[in-house]
């Protein structure tokens, strides 16, 4: 069994090399952040979920990066009409997602239960689970005042100075069953090369669960999220500067230390290896490999996911070797 | 002012007419059915209010009858690939508009101000009322058993007998201001040649309606929804003969009889007219007219509505004549 901890468009390049790479898919499970998930016209939208949802069904639009290939805006277009705000732009098949989604939850259905059917219904062999059933929101500290993560990352194109990140309502939240074991169960447990702040940041602060990581058997595994200096996808840089952190590798490997046995840096950062080594927390060793981190096709992602599983498997992880 | 009461694909032909002939289309108050409404996939939708608005807004689509014209279905297959149930075609653009009505609903928006919101940013120049607020249910009694309306009328496409008729909250809703308001104010009240159990009955049924409806000064007219034996639209003959009624313009009549100044029979139904008059209450003097009520294009519709103004003038209705 493998685990991986999971954002949206950035971390789910890996998920897919992974998918695409393992003999048994359906022994691949993807814990999600759902600190971006929010209430758009009275709809739960779960950015994240749903784009690894999409991609592993294959019918994420590749060029966008989010929401359904081919999909049509004509809900959207009269929902402006309606003078709603249509920054968010939902296709018309992705607005199906949120309507089931939302009408499930309201039949009692735990979020986890909901996106396992949604996963079923639209073919994924992989196990994705949402970080929690509860709501929690990520809070963009700005100067001046408080923004939702939506607000900021797409209403305002992430162009704010970002002080401080808050989960609201995080310590309602607890670990499912569903993805303790997952962890407890892991050969492998990866730290996709998503946002650490924003993305992973959440899943790590959900209670229970930087307990199950350290407890797990499996090796444990980070990819790191920046590369020559700058992130793969989105705001990180900017974020970890603005929060007091420097934007390199070190700073990522400090927030994961308690758990980590294995940080990969790209190829181009390994003059970077030894100051990453030395976040290490005292009682843990630390190994840092290098490789391309760079996903620029599908090729890249399963070139990538084979030497993550080949790096796992030199420290010990039971894991497959790449299909023949 | 004029006062329309109506459901929802049959009587709005008339109200598309009125429209269209007024003079001024902003003293028209349209009165609609919404015992029909539902929850669909936890969105709440007007199937009647909608026909209306789309209608008087010129994006309805003509051959359905219902639903906007060159609306996409890629939500509902969506949904359909999510096991929900499809049989109500609810297309894409339509979808938004259950959208924005259910998150204005939420905020606290009473149905009467979220209608007439939805009306003014689609461009309506009539006063689109719902009959009342509050949620009131059709169910349709049938041999063994209880159907949701649309259940029976959509998805068992008004194939069982009807023994019975009831609305289901009827008793907790109340007319409402600006209803009042329209019948207070009205010149002349036309009931459409709207199914008189299902699309009417609703309206009527509204406590304090019928008082409403007695006390306006304005002539009251009805047109009927029977011609030659048969109804313009819908299973109205069936539903009349399985509660008990004659399927016959009398029996329309009688249903209205404590309010009703004016029956419009068909030309070809002029026979009637004495059966009609009979059915006046003691207090009250009924007059039947005739004219063609067919309304098969849009010049059917104006005509009609044209005809029926010129009946309520010569009764002293002060309503304007037929545009120039």
């Amino acid at each position: 069994m493998i685990a991986v901890l999971c954002g949206g468009v950035g971390g789910v390049k890996l998920v897919a090399g992974l998918a695409a790479v393992l003999p048994d898919p359906t022994r691949l499970s993807v814990i999600v952040n759902t600190a971006d998930d929010w209430t758009w016209c009275g709809l739960h939208v779960s950015p994240d979920v749903d784009t690894v949802l999409y991609t592993l069904a294959g019918c994420a639009s590749l060029e966008r990066g989010w929401g359904i290939d081919g999909d049509t805006w004509n809900a959207l277009e009269m929902l402006g009409r309606y003078g709603l705000p249509t920054w968010f732009r939902i296709g018309d098949r992705d607005l199906a997602t949120h309507i089931a989604r939302t009408a499930w939850l309201r039949e009692g259905q735990r979020l986890t239960d909901v996106v396992q059917r949604l996963g079923r219904l639209l073919g994924v062999s992989a196990r994705v689970l949402p970080m929690c059933d509860e709501r929690v929101e990520t809070i963009v500290r700005v100067p001046g005042g408080r923004l939702a993560f939506q607000e900021y990352f797409v209403a305002r194109r992430a162009a704010d100075p970002v002080v401080g990140v808050e989960f609201d309502g995080i310590h309602r939240a607890r670990v499912t069953p569903e993805v303790t074991e997952a962890v407890a169960q892991a050969a492998l447990v990866v730290v996709a090369p998503s946002n650490p702040l924003v993305s992973i940041g959440p899943i790590l602060a959900v209670p229970g669960m930087r307990e199950a990581l350290a407890r797990t058997r499996g090796v444990t595994l980070a990819v790191s999220p920046l590369v020559g200096g700058r992130a793969l996808k989105g705001p990180t840089v900017e974020m970890l500067r603005g929060v007091g952190l420097s934007a390199e590798p070190a700073a990522v490997a400090g927030m994961y230390r308690e758990f980590l046995d294995v940080f990969v840096l790209d190829t181009q950062d390994r003059a970077m290896a030894d100051a990453v080594a030395a976040t290490a927390s005292p009682a843990r060793r630390l190994a840092v490999a290098w490789t391309d981190t760079i996903m620029a096709d599908d090729a890249g992602r399963r070139r990538l996911a084979s030497d993550v599983l080949g790096i796992a498997r030199a420290r010990g992880a039971d894991v497959p070797g790449p299909a023949a």
